[in-house]
């Protein structure tokens, strides 16, 4: 974990509870949690890039991105992995620093190529295996703060010699 | 649940966790997660045929179907073993391969002439009682992933000789 | 529980789970469940009177009501024990055929009076200890469901002798 | 516990449940209970000063603070110290005299200068570390009543001797 110096998430089930309320017409609404919002905040101030790769297109996530300050964004991306590589060459970073936490079948590619790769307690059995690091909270309840907090604590322990 | 070529599902209890949300003015919001949907989606990609049967009247039901290509919609349904019939005659197939998941004692007829009777976590008690599957999700949180996923697995195992 | 005829429920923490949603001009949501209106549905054709006792004045109670062809509706009610005791007069019964439902301080002098006094799993501790039901369901969660399915077997089954 | 005299509050997680929804336009809503809404007015009746502290900056808040009669109301407040200092200073009250509840590490300067430092059960660890009363309840579903309901209760019981 000493050496990730990126996170790329997925949205839905990873920042959110993985669920969506739909309204009489046509509104959706989705659930975050402040918990993961000051986790993510607490990333951007230590240095660490934050990205998004979600499979959904959705207002919120500009949203969310906009709250954050975040510039990465790649939405209603079918193929992770390669929103993934994109990120990575982009911020010219090899994926061995890059981190990517997500939760159902569509994220294993991703998870597959990222330096660490990361899943909410609730994720599908496919990806706890796939995981490096599973956090103890679910999506949208901690998760992703969890995971930033291990980073970061892992990147202050100093090195063993 | 190899021969399970179409699945039915209840909607509310099922896809969504039961609950309704009321606003001031007489909407109605509900909750659905994307954990189910992409139970569904892997489904329909496998192959089988996916309908709903709900007993409520919502325009959510009519969404949820076009979100997901689905076309046998039966709502406001009194007796959803009739409507399982006719599902099951529009396809030409026999109630043995259909799988029906449902929640209440409202659903106890269509699960009973079902050829697989499936519910969620958090059915009532008779309902459980009637079901051969029974998931560990509560329903509107993976119930009818895992249940698509079985069938799924099992269609994939090679028949025992 | 074999002489109940009529149950009185609080709304707000026995018909809801004790939550409410604020949205940004003003607009209130409260979380019901299928599961509890079903039990509601039942008890009225059983033949049981349903009325609902609530210290909150919301138009959600009135639409609940009218949803559920419940008739019997006290709001804004500061004392909940007045508002039994004129229930019980409007149908001309005794106070021992009568259950009360509620999760809140302010709910114990109805409880105390009530012929049976019915809470959810997770009302306060002062209401479980002079609860004789206690639902093993929270409320909004199917404590109502859990009590008329109680409430209904109960005088499904002959006295003893 | 005895001799605390007012409570000071943050609002998202201690109140909320930690969450917000999105909608489509920009809306936000958030969760809060009636438990914890008749723990405030419990509090304010025995004569407790409640005031909220809260570092977002939300409509809600004002509106939470009106429905309670509470006067006390920081918002968009990024160090919480001040804050409850300002408050003590406000009611000329030694901090001695005065709970702070919070649940996230930006809540950690007013935690340490409180005369009694309070947590949601789900607070962060470094808060639960911090926090001499720890609810079993989480944010928003009853952490605040408890924390009242205990503090009503130590002030009741005579001094020992």
């Amino acid at each position: 974990m000493r050496g990730i110096e990126a996170i790329a998430l997925d949205v839905d089930g990873v920042l959110t509870d993985g669920a969506f309320w739909w309204g009489p017409d046509g509104q959706e609404w989705k659930r975050f949690s402040f918990t993961d919002v000051m986790g993510v905040s607490l990333a951007r101030k230590a240095g660490l890039i934050v990205g998004l790769i979600s499979g959904e297109d959705s207002p919120l996530i500009a949203r969310y991105a906009a709250k954050m300050g975040i510039t990465d964004i790649a939405t209603n991306c079918k193929q992770k992995a390669d929103a993934l590589r994109t990120f990575a060459a982009r911020w010219q970073m090899d994926l061995s620093r890059i981190c990517f936490m997500g939760d159902d079948v569509n994220d294993l590619p991703a998870l597959q190529i990222a330096g660490l790769a990361a899943a909410p307690a609730n994720a599908r059995p496919a990806v706890l295996q796939q995981a490096g690091f599973v956090s103890t909270f679910r999506g949208g309840d901690g998760a992703v703060r969890e995971l930033v907090d291990a980073i970061l604590k892992a990147k202050a322990t100093p090195e063993p010699q």
